[in-house]
């Protein structure tokens, strides 16, 4: 079939004529892979970039080809933005605190402690000053990234022991990632960074205390309360959690316009589709948790109190020595403030008229 | 250029010459006409269907066009449902909500009073049974429905005098949507289905005592706080409100599967953006009213209680005559009473914990 006289016959008036053939057969072929930093069994944020994978295929017919791969299988779990900037894979799936060692301002990429929550930060990254911001930070390593999914609030992790006052923590030895980290050392405990795989094994054997992960669903699949019965909420540490679609700067630049508009719409499509994910298996989960033994437990208001002031320290520190921190920083600290009181007003009225009403139905 | 050569060339290795054209210079050309239920002066909400527009443009290099019309253009502002079903246009932007009338249980494809919030909402929509028990309801119409755009948790609206009980609700004229109505007038007021332009002279003129529409950023561009000056919180009638996407069901069978899949997607991405819009704009905008005169009330717990009993005797009313909506209400009201302890206890003590924090700072 000619297909340039196909197209010209399939104006408004001609849809039945569309279905022959792929509307894309023309468009140039790609091929690209993608590391994550998750493994397979972590099967809601594994699927993130799954999903963009899956869209871009579906919408290019196939031409534009995303193969995925998990933690270990092409590069470290920690090690996808190496692998990314040097271009030893063309893309990755990852969390952007993971790198603040080398890099802190890209914390923001992902939260801070006693930080905004989901919708407050995708505001702020989709429409204040987060994306641009943090993309430049991300053009210093060669990579152009996307949001692409959200973990919604975290749990604050699996303890041994119960905890009632900050002395607990002194000396105590947890998992916890990234930049909270450095919050924890500040409060006397001693941070571990541990990949998923690896938290089980050393919880059980006493390597560490305690370790937060991410939230029902996904600790439920680390066997986490088989080893640690106590679960601590809030998720101080993390009360959002964003992932990162990172793209080879120079591969990025390279493809067509079209498909730049395609990554970037299907990163978006990931986000709200993983974020929804999250919530839809974390209730089931929870019960799950709780009923196989596991015990919830509030943090006292002196830990938490003490936890916020470690945080607004480390972040201060690293704000006066690190200019692009500072620069990320006082852009989100700002925003901060002024989007909590109205989501104290609008939404969270409504989530404890709610919580009220179901109560005493 | 010989496009097929082209092809053959532009593999993984030849990244360079994909800069060469469009990518897309052979698919399909289609043109659609897009009428939403809204005045371009609500630019956040007219916005989401412009969203998908220019990604759907964008992606395919200017082949897919969809021109966006605002209410009254070519359909008047309710009339999209009757539109797309007819294939008058191609596609429409709408709330189903308007169209309870025809059909009770499209409120489901929006909100109910004392229903989930956004993110609730979102995961019974997308994970749960929500999605596709609407797009079932909605093929009876000759209609194919995407998410796409939600206001997010709204006020509850705009009042002359105080409330102070439920008999000041007595004969109230109230200017309040959909199903919302039928609540409002179980417990004795009068309500009123009045478009966005004519809500503010009818406050004015004494035609009705008050007014629910959105929120702050689009009740201050229809001028509501200069003809009531009680803002009342919390909106107990529309805690989340999806839009949506509607395309005649023949139109969008007719699409290749590449621009089926490109256009779900990109309803995605404007339900993402949309929020994500509206929890930017909302901030500033509460602090403007407020700055210039609007005083802030919590509806009294009485109030609440029996708004909360009139919904709840109402959408049973409906489910014991009608089997479309039992359906989907049975399916809502056990999404929402297994996911609201997790969000209590994961987001809410988030969210508490953040608002202590900033207040003693």
């Amino acid at each position: 079939m000619d297909r340039r006289k196909f197209v010209a016959n399939s104006t408004v008036g001609g849809a039945a004529a569309l279905m022959a053939g792929s509307a894309f057969a023309q468009s140039p072929e790609i091929r690209w892979r993608c590391a994550s930093s998750y493994p397979k069994s972590l099967d809601t944020v594994f699927n993130a970039p799954q999903i963009v994978a899956d869209y871009v295929a579906k919408v290019t017919g196939g031409k534009f080809q995303i193969s995925l791969h998990a933690a270990g299988e092409l590069v470290p779990a920690f090690g996808v933005l190496d692998a990314v900037s040097n271009a030893n894979v063309e893309c990755g799936h990852t969390a952007s605190f993971f790198y603040w060692g080398k890099d802190p301002s890209l914390v923001f990429d992902y939260t801070v402690p006693f930080g905004m929550n989901t919708r407050q930060y995708m505001a702020w990254y989709q429409y204040g000053e987060g994306r641009s911001l943090i993309q430049g930070s991300m053009r210093d390593h060669g990579i152009v990234s996307f949001a692409c999914g959200n973990f919604g609030a975290q749990m604050g992790g699996w303890f041994r022991k119960e905890i009632k006052s900050m002395a607990d923590l002194k000396g105590m030895k947890m998992r916890i990632g990234g930049f909270s980290g450095a919050v924890f050392s500040k409060v006397g405990g001693v941070p571990q960074s541990i990949p998923a795989g690896e938290i089980y094994p050393s919880l059980e054997r006493g390597v560490i205390d305690s370790a937060e992960w991410v939230g029902p669903y996904d600790d439920e699949k680390l066997g986490l309360s088989k080893v640690a019965k106590y679960y601590y909420y809030p998720g101080w540490q993390e009360g959002s959690g964003q992932l990162s679609f990172y793209i080879n700067q120079q591969k990025f630049e390279a493809l067509p316009p079209e498909y730049k508009a395609l990554l970037e719409m299907a990163c978006q499509a990931a986000t709200l589709l993983t974020l929804n994910k999250y919530d839809h298996v974390n209730p089931a989960a929870i019960r799950r948790l709780v009923g196989s033994g596991a015990q919830l437990k509030a943090f006292p208001k002196e830990v938490l109190a003490g936890l916020y002031k470690a945080s607004k320290e480390v972040l201060e520190e690293y704000s006066a020595k690190n200019e692009k921190f500072k620069r990320l920083y006082d852009s989100y600290r700002q925003y901060q403030a002024s989007i909590t009181p109205w989501f104290t007003l609008g939404e969270m009225s409504y989530d404890r008229l709610i919580e009220d009403s179901l109560r005493t139905k």
